[in-house]
């Protein structure tokens, strides 16, 4: 029976993109930190990186990005004066595995030089426990008797796209303690990496040169015997809020880990683990390709998920590295917040809380950019500040090798509104309120007041429309009533509404005063116009085709293939006003049914079959997030075969890594936890049918054909659920710490879920 | 002393460009048609071309643009059995001449062929008495006695840049007639070509072949005798509203020229002419060579006035060619009509009725652009029915070979604001209502009507905006608040209800008939909000600067050199979002300073001085409209150098044809009447201080170093002037035959002109 916990490859070479491919298909991160999945003995050429999740760092007019940390982990191995390397030519076999059940990375290379066989094995794994933490054991073992040279530490020497981001790097040594750290260039932050070793043989020393700070290990290995240290590295950095100073609290985390020991490292780890698993794994029965390909996705998403307190968000390529600047994206809120929040909410917060901690990034924006002028517009590509990492001018034209104009940054408005919605959607599926309390309920009218400053009144027409924006699909910019982004606007307005209708009945207090903060009480009429009168394109009373934008429905038919074949270079963009796809019909990815999917409760499956059906062939796909939206609604009108295609294509794209890594001369790898979210959208809420809607939760199951059974665990107003699901009959397992009774819509037949209950329906699939 | 009167060159070459420009130059036309000052024997391969006005034709994909006649002007002389061609290498001397008084082209050279030297002189001109009328003398003589054949009558093998236009071209000949006709490919319209001679001497044959009707004249020519004869073509089209059918009339004509003869014809041509140079001739003291120049722009605007009746406009490149599509642009209105207003209007009116005449295809334009959807919006470029023969894709890209996508047709709605600005200063300083009348209060009620649909209203600003537009400067596409663009639009909602008010004095009952044909009535109280609401930046307070469009000043600052130096292919377009100039502050040409000129009462010196000294640095001239623009204003606060330097650039152009006459592969050669109209307004309205307002003009001389006087006659509400301005006095003759007494402001000093009344009045030049 195949493994479906872990992947392995016994693949080793020296090619940079496939050492980059292999960084990012077996790299560990908790939240706090990404360690690319990188061999003990690598360096800054093989593309080592610890990614430091929300410390963000500039050199120069360079992109700001974030910051990597000197890597504590560390560790090589000489014989005979020769330094062994997974790359080199001495290996002999090699072995390396990431495991699902508690996150972890272990490798085995022997190696053979001068006839004597030499393996190396070890595992590391970053606590769930300790986010600063990481912890290594690493083991040599020698055939032949042999003089060993083993080098661990603290490589400050570190792969950084837009680099070096630590000046004044120091190595120091306190008692047994190893310390690298230095300061970001720009706000001058403090980043220290502690580094504690239990070395039980051979002579050791200690080696501080050129950006290294290392403990050298002297060991005469007898034949056959194993030879075993555990080591502990710890990254602080003045974003921590700790009580004491970071070197501190670095060498008391290791010290810690330390005399807890190994073993015990591991057995905790493994139990916050497993409880992670215990709320987001979802099985599926006769499908171990999906099954693990899942999995896989969910893994990623449970490493990246922000840790607890730190308001931090999931940037776009989460931890894998410095690409797309660190930055967040609507990818979070779209794509990776559902996930979330139906099985870990705790996480959902966080993301939401990053954007309350960003609100004044975006009312800078929103005062700057000339679309509206007040409320807040949030970043397009949104770092530390909330202020806007993207440029004007960020695709690079073959032609003329100058940057070509694009409008993401400045007319992309609905990221205001998706941020909204995810806000509203926290409370709505948690029933918690205390993030709105928490700053939440401002954000979402600071986003209305947006809308409300970007709006037009068209006088004959007596509407409000939202003019002059770039929706999902980039290749046409500057369109006007765009139905996403309109859709997306008015449900801002509604929810502003909401939000101040339920703290009128909840909080009265608190609304006054945040009525009074944001002096907003005399808008609030205009919110309910707005709300009423916003222009949203419909559906055509004939075909049911909603039109994608003013204008959609009178350019050129074309197809993806007659424009490839039209292209004269290939890397030329097919968008930024004057690409080849501007004065056609082809659009880079969902837009129209990116609606769709998002309102999914608002329309019909008429009408999403109608649309699917227009823009499909039409759509490039040329992005991450357009498969699984496709696949999402293919699910809700029967396209079943479809939608578990381009779920697989979703559900892989990590696991294979065969997405373009270079887009002209810019490096583009790294992880999609959109398209890992996106894979559980598609299989939960849209295999498994899922909709959690104000009161209650409908299923309606749609298993595609290979699956016998689909279980997960949904999380919803604070109680819990396991849905069992098979061709025939859903199974509700109501938790036992449950609140109250939940019924539960079966393929529309209500069901009384009790604290505690086995519910059994059987359903016919809808067709 | 220097002909002031004439052109002419001894020049003759036969490189092709050389050749096209010398067709510009030399061009003679009449309002009907064009003749470009090719010689008697050239034909397609020397650029021939007979344009005539207001007829179009498409030939399969390629741009629709106007046809060109048959010459009928043709006549070759071949001596044994060799063709003569000034081209050739037997030319002694050649001598080209065009005589502004009657506007008559000349030519004579004197070949030399095996020891014999024969003198070919004629000379043409296009009837201004009789529109479809070409008349022309030939003559020939020898120093020896010589065989000579001359072949005389109707070339169809005429230059076309997308032609041949006309299909089933057949020859005939009617008694001493011949005749060529055709038929346009789009729509069928016959075109006829008349041609009688009288030939007296020589054995007189007749040869048909390959789209020639000729006759030919076997001559054996004594020595040093010189032998003559006229020629007289017609040019008839099913355009041409006559009682009989056009071949009969094109006999007709030819016939009764030839009756009347060619002493006569010459003589009404110079009478009509006369009566031309008294009403528009302006003349300079001081300086002969802005003279020449100013003189021969006249001559040109003179040349190609539309006939009497035939509601044509002027074309871009005016009657010297198909450029431009033959299109008639905003020039018109804004560069040309200001000379015909104020000198000839007659010629204006038929400028406005063109307009009338359109007002359909402006409404198609209006319903389906996209931009407002209802009313009059004008094409950009407009043939004969006005829809727009303008292009999305009109530039050629020389990095992809591809053309780019521009937004001159659907975003430049100032165009519908020009055309109703000018009908009401038809009005204005005509004082004739009859154009409003017969369609033009429609137009601007339609006109209005168009901004109002394409207006938005601002709720949180409490003002109408007019939004994504093109104003004159095309290297900023898409903008918001376009000074130029906004005030126009908002003086045409002030047009509207001025004509409504003014009809409602003077014409209720024809008020009452159009506001229910258009149903408009319901539309005007919005008209008058609008009027009042609508946005126009304002002067910065401290600077003075008006911002050319929402964000300008925030655009980098470069320079013309700069973004010239950057070019990386030397026919790259600036413009098309993309463009070098589209994230800088250089602008093609007057925009703000464009907006000052056309509203020069409405600000003042200070105003004018603050922006032209901010714009014009910022300014590449890049069209041929900018230099006048800036040069007029410039007067307004005495830099009077600038504007002297900007002038001579302006009435130049088309006299010294140094203009680029390629851009990438698309010929743009040909006359440019709005840069001859540009120097009428510099010369009068900028030196000469001319302001005409409701009830008076004024007059502010501000003459420039070299100007001792400046003399030229204005037209007012129907009575005439001559002023005759000197640096200290300025004399006011008012006509004889004018209505009543005028008051005229000279230098801010109101000054009585009764009828036939000569009024001196000192004046200090304003600096």
């Amino acid at each position: 029976m195949k493994d479906l916990w872990s992947i392995s490859t016994a693949e080793h070479t020296d090619g940079k993109e496939t050492i980059m491919r292999r960084g990012n298909v077996y790299q560990i991160a908790n939240g706090y930190m990404g360690y690319r999945g990188t061999l003990d003995e690598f360096g800054a050429a093989q593309l080592v990186g610890i990614t430091l999740a929300g410390i963000f760092d500039r050199v120069g007019s360079a992109w700001r990005e974030p910051v990597n940390a000197p890597n504590g982990g560390f560790t090589s191995v000489s014989v005979g004066g020769v330094e062994l390397s997974a790359l080199g030519d001495k290996v002999v076999r090699h072995r390396q595995t990431l495991r699902f059940a508690n996150a972890m990375f272990e490798r085995e290379t022997v190696f053979k030089s001068k006839g004597t066989e030499l393996t190396i094995s070890s595992a590391r794994f970053l606590s769930a426990e300790t986010p600063n933490l990481g912890v290594i054991r690493f083991s040599i073992s020698c055939n032949k008797a042999a003089k060993v040279t083993i080098r661990t530490g603290i490589d400050g020497n570190i792969w950084d796209l837009n680099g070096p981001h630590l000046r004044r790097l120091s190595a120091k040594k306190r008692e047994s303690v190893l310390l690298l750290q230095g300061f970001t260039n720009e706000s001058s932050k403090k980043v220290v990496v502690a580094e504690a070793a239990d070395v039980g043989f051979g002579k050791v020393g200690h080696e501080s040169k050129g950006n290294r700070n290392l403990r050298v290990i002297k060991l005469s290995a007898e034949a056959g015997k194993t030879y075993t240290f555990h080591k502990y590295f710890a990254v602080f950095t003045d974003n921590d809020a700790v009580r004491k100073p970071i070197v501190e609290a670095a060498i008391d985390t290791v010290q810690n880990a330390r005399l807890l020991g190994y073993e015990a490292c591991v057995a905790r780890q493994s139990a916050q683990w497993q409880e992670k698993w215990n709320r987001s794994d979802v099985t599926i029965e006769g499908d171990d390709e999906a099954q693990l390909a899942l999995r896989y996705s969910i893994l990623q998403l449970l490493m990246v998920a922000p840790v607890r307190g730190s308001a931090n968000s999931i940037p776009a390529r989460a931890l894998s590295g410095q690409v797309y600047k660190g930055a967040i994206f609507w990818d979070t809120e779209m794509f990776m917040f559902p996930f979330f929040v139906y099985t870990y909410p705790e996480k959902a917060v966080e993301l939401m809380r990053y954007r309350i901690k960003t609100l004044n990034g975006a009312r800078r924006k929103a005062m700057t950019e000339g679309v509206g002028n007040r409320g807040a517009f949030f970043a397009w590509e949104s770092q530390e500040t909330g202020d806007d990492a993207c440029t004007y001018f960020n695709i690079g034209d073959p032609f003329t090798g100058r940057a070509l104009r694009t409008y993401f940054r400045d007319k992309q408005v609905h990221i205001s509104g998706d941020v909204a919605i995810a806000m509203w959607d926290y409370f709505r599926l948690t029933g918690d309120d205390s993030l709105l309390l928490e700053g939440g309920a401002e954000v979402i009218l600071e986003c209305a007041r947006f809308f409300h400053s970007a709006a037009y009144y068209n006088v004959e027409k007596e509407r409000y429309e939202i003019l002059d924006v770039v929706g999902p699909d980039e290749y046409h910019e500057r369109v006007n009533n765009n139905a996403f982004t309109s859709m997306v606007a008015k449900e801002t307005f509604k929810i502003a509404i909401a939000t101040v209708d339920y703290f009128r009945r909840k909080h009265p207090r608190e609304l006054r005063t945040l009525l009074r903060k944001l002096r907003i009480e005399r808008e609030l009429p205009a919110f309910h116009d707005a709300a009423r009168r916003l222009f949203v394109p419909a559906p055509d009373p004939k075909t049911g085709v909603i039109e994608q934008f003013d204008g959609y429905m009178g350019l050129c038919e074309s197809s993806v293939e007659e424009l490839k074949a039209r292209m004269i270079h290939p890397n030329e963009y097919l968008g930024a006003g004057q690409g080849l796809a501007v004065p056609t019909k082809i659009i880079k990815q969902a837009d129209v049914v990116m609606m769709l999917e998002l309102f999914r409760t608002r329309f019909s499956a008429k009408i999403k079959k109608a649309n699917w059906e227009y823009y499909e062939p039409r759509t490039e796909h040329g992005s991450s997030l357009s498969a699984c939206a496709y696949a999402i609604v293919a699910t809700e009108f029967g396209n079943l075969d479809f939608a578990y295609k381009y779920f697989l294509k979703t559900a892989k794209i990590d696991l294979e890594a065969k997405y373009k890594v270079y887009v002209g001369s810019v490096f583009m790898g790294g992880s999609h936890p959109a398209a890992n979210g996106g894979a559980w959208m598609t299989a939960v809420l849209g295999f498994g049918g899922v909709q959690a809607g104000e009161k209650r939760i409908a299923v309606n199951p749609r298993l595609c054909r290979k699956w016998k059974r689909l279980n997960f665990h949904l999380s919803y107003k604070g109680d819990d659920f396991r849905m069992n699901i098979t061709k025939t009959s859903l199974t509700v397992a109501s938790s036992r710490t449950n609140a109250r009774t939940h019924t539960v819509l079966v393929a529309g037949k209500p069901v009384k879920c009790s604290p505690g209950s086995l519910v059994k329906v059987k359903y016919r699939q809808a067709r």
